[in-house]
């Protein structure tokens, strides 16, 4: 199995899962892993749930071996802005030792290359004692509700496995691999805030009015102190200071304050007490404001009191705040700060706890977590370490993905997120692209993992 | 002349003058204006300043004469939000008793039933020994730039008319006309904020980067008071308390507190210490936030961190407030209340004191006004009363028409404003539109009040 030409064809499956018109890439992606994955051995099925997008679950080896289940997603972004990519995004195409196309990052690149790895471990150890099972979903880039509704059916049916392994998350270079611990839950919602029955004229009504515009912006701009901390009673409550290793480690990752803050190009750091600018993007919580709008937003003026305006709003929550509790307290100090004179609206778009796991022999760590995690942690340190040349940094990452929250709660398991993005891939984004070295890598070190794992039981 | 035929015509010239897009709509509507104009044996011309749109000047009666100034507007609103409007909004519909479409009401709809009165005048009166002017300018919905440029050159030669002579401002009811004797100043600017060079995704960036959406709602949240005042040091200086008879006068208005709720469509009324609800409108200056903007606005979430924001605000302005003095405080207010981590800028739009005139024989009115503007005023009082059946009151307005401060401060004219517009008629708003009675009724006292003007010289 060629990496790269693999790739291709994957890519080539245009399966973008937000836009209905892309369901033939959809279904090619699912016959492309459907034909990769009988062609090393497993007995796949596709499984639906919720009426989304198919499920590919393949299964190899015997039940009495140690299971591990992989998990991946087929779906890719869509590729708007499309004439901002300098090759189609559809037809990955090589150049200088990068994979161009949608999706050969994110997260077809990474799949491609465990399957790599798998074929040539298969081909030297036939029979492998480890159990493998693969939960492949198309819905991670928008919600994945499908996974998350067969998982609160079917999680136990998992639940044998010693961890889920996965490579949907980032590293800062091929010369720093990092394990993701934790990931920052979400709680995101809709703000609306409603005065007057139709827009009215700024200069026949102003006066007596209260302007939802204005409303809207009082209530947002209640929500934060003057020191960057959240201004909503209880917003805290269970978020825990990190440990001592946990800044160690995060102090030997290879980028400064500097050096970020050129990369996000502000003027100066805002973040709130307590932490240091890096620290507040991995071990602290937020609420941010992700869109906002009402009124006349054209060329020049109209002098206008809209009806109404809204705000996008979305916490990131940290292990162990309740998406639940921080939603209640959210909604009714925006009741109590709400002027009279105004209607206000609040409509939960998402809500999901933060994951974190906790590796073996560090302070904190789980003394109740499983052996074979707690071994695998080790043996996955050594992986990096013989393939990359550094060992790994554990540390919590701030973006989330539900889904991990979900796969533990549905099915008990802790995950093992190993870091294969780039920062150059440009996820999400016109051009995304996956270093070939990191694949080759990459395959390497699954081999040996997977591998070290078989050994040990 | 058939009123709705002839005004249905001038609507469907779409002259949005806020929005380059629409150029073939504005020419249309000096098009219209030209032939209506030149129908009636006027001289018309069209002249340009200040690079902005034409201004149409016409000119009819001989130079010996008294002269008239007649002031109008031929730009419209813009029609966002389009989905909202019932019918087409440039093509004008009669329903119910009334003449729907932009501009219906502001402006076209009051020149027209002006141009109808004046050629059942000429019919009736063809040597009628009134000199008319016509300043017809298509900048009014953005500010007046190109004629106030126009009248700071050639003002002077208007400056032998004894007044000015429009119909932009309303009136509560068919039974009860109101003449303006004040326009609120306005001074507007848009405030816009950047943070991060990039828009940046929440989850990996959220903790240390200041979001401007939330710098904007925290800057302009922190523009009033919780009493609805404005929190701007030096904002009310020399804002003047209203006369006993204008408070007399407004007792006397038509519409009750609980009506005008009702109208507006607001669960309680929140308007500054000092003044009832209904005199903030017209006697109380005030801050509007008319439009905001950032960040991602469509359908369900995206997790952003926006680069940018913006405001767009106006302040309504009483005599006698200096415009130029609120801009420098607000200016200096923001600076100091702006974040170290933001960059902000503020760009003025517009700026125009308020407008006061002092009709004859009321308490405060000014000795130096000219006869012919005094009597006028009980002219306009008598041919009110004869077609609408009451006396008009004498109010102040809470609406801006800057012009009309540059018209007084360019050529030493006053205005008389005779209100046309009634509260339904959904100014600025979608399904905007003009009572048909009202062209009527309209056309009678014009045509009594240009007649009884040319009589009584």
């Amino acid at each position: 199995m060629d990496f790269a030409k693999t790739l291709e064809k994957f890519v080539a499956a245009a399966s973008v899962s937000a836009d209905p018109a892309f369901a033939e890439g959809m279904a090619r992606a699912c016959e492309f892993l459907r034909g990769a994955l009988e062609g090393l051995g497993f007995e796949v099925k596709e499984v639906r749930a919720d009426k989304g997008q198919p499920i590919v679950l393949a299964e190899r080896g015997e039940k009495q071996w140690p299971r591990v289940v992989l998990y991946g997603h087929y779906d890719v972004q869509p590729a708007d802005p499309v004439e901002k990519w300098h090759t189609p995004p559809f037809e990955a195409q090589v150049k200088d030792g990068r994979i161009y196309g949608r999706g050969t990052a994110d997260n077809k690149g990474p799949i491609v290359a465990l399957l790599c790895a798998l074929e040539k471990l298969f081909a030297d150890f036939p029979a492998l004692p480890l159990r493998l099972t693969f939960i492949l979903e198309g819905e991670e880039e928008t919600g994945s509700r499908a996974l998350s509704a067969f998982l609160k059916e079917h999680g136990g049916e998992f639940s044998d496995a010693a961890f889920v392994l996965l490579a949907d998350t980032g590293s800062p270079s091929l010369e720093q691999i990092v394990v993701t611990t934790a990931l920052r839950g979400i709680l995101g919602f809709e703000l609306r805030v409603k005065g007057p029955a139709a827009d009215l004229h700024s200069g026949l009504h102003g006066g007596p009015v209260y302007n939802p515009l204005q409303a809207l912006c009082e209530l947002v701009g209640s929500l934060h102190n003057a020191d960057g901390s959240v201004n909503v009673p209880g917003f805290y409550d269970g978020v825990k200071t990190p440990a001592d290793w946990e800044r160690a480690e995060l102090k030997k990752f290879p980028l400064s304050e500097q050096e970020y803050q050129k990369i996000v190009g502000v003027k100066a750091f805002h973040n709130p007490p307590g932490l240091s600018p890096l620290e507040s993007l991995r071990f602290g919580p937020t609420l941010e404001i992700n869109g906002i709008g009402g009124g006349y937003q054209g060329e020049g003026s109209k002098t206008v009191i809209p009806a109404e305006a809204f705000a996008k709003i979305t916490c990131r929550l940290v292990a162990d705040q309740d998406p639940e509790k921080v939603f209640a307290q959210m909604q009714k100090t925006l009741r109590e700060r709400c002027p009279e004179a105004i209607e206000m609206s609040i409509e939960l778009q998402q809500s999901s706890p933060a994951y974190l796991v906790q590796p073996p022999n560090r302070e904190n760590s789980d003394p109740a977590q499983n052996p074979v995690l707690s071994r695998a942690f080790g043996q996955l340190e050594n992986a990096v370490a013989a393939h990359f040349g550094t060992p790994p940094l554990f540390l919590r990452e701030g973006g989330s993905v539900p889904v991990i929250s979900d796969i533990k709660k549905y099915t008990g398991l802790d995950s093992l997120m190993v870091g294969l993005f780039l920062p150059q891939d440009a996820l999400h984004a016109p051009n995304e692209s996956f270093s070939l070295e990191m694949a080759e890598r990459a395959q390497g070190m699954f081999y040996t993992f997977l591998r070290s794992l078989a050994r040990d039981v």
